[in-house]
């Protein structure tokens, strides 16, 4: 148990965190405003939660343009896709150990 | 995804509390101490975690004596234990859309 739930990694912690992380693992990159129509979530709170993910360097920013309008991307770093497979692994485990 | 995330229970958001949930899913009744040690947290986090568990009437509280001494045994209620295993679904089933 102990075990468990130390490899669960608290970047991850909150709902969207996850939903974040998720889309990342299955896009290659993502803009701010498709994540936020995915997670239904407001800007102010998906921005807060890319802070904190760009912090830890599990997301990374790419900003480029279409046209003359700047876009920002996001997309997983290695280190994100590790940490978060870790993750899904423990929690993996720890669902196993309820079953 | 919105689906997933959102069948995420707020309250199961905390690595602590998904701990309590699992120990209290696999154990009839646990006390203060035993779930404080089995988590290695502090006296303060794990009183708040619980008081929260409590409040959504997640976690039951039973007061009896070990002789004398007054002790205070928890456990998972039916809401509690419902809602857990909903929320594990809903992490197995974001696992599995990763896999």
């Amino acid at each position: 148990m102990k075990t468990i739930i130390n490899d669960l990694h608290k970047a991850f912690e909150s709902r969207v965190r996850l939903g974040i992380m998720s889309a990342l693992a299955v896009n290659e990159s993502l803009d701010f405003t498709a994540l936020k129509e995915y997670l239904e979530v407001t800007d102010g709170n998906l921005a807060s939660h890319m802070k904190a993910l760009e912090k830890e360097e599990f997301v990374g920013v790419k900003k480029t343009f279409i046209g003359r309008k700047p876009n920002t991307m996001y997309y997983m770093t290695k280190a994100g896709k590790r940490a978060f497979e870790e993750h899904l692994n423990a929690l993996e485990a720890l669902i196993k150990s309820q079953k």
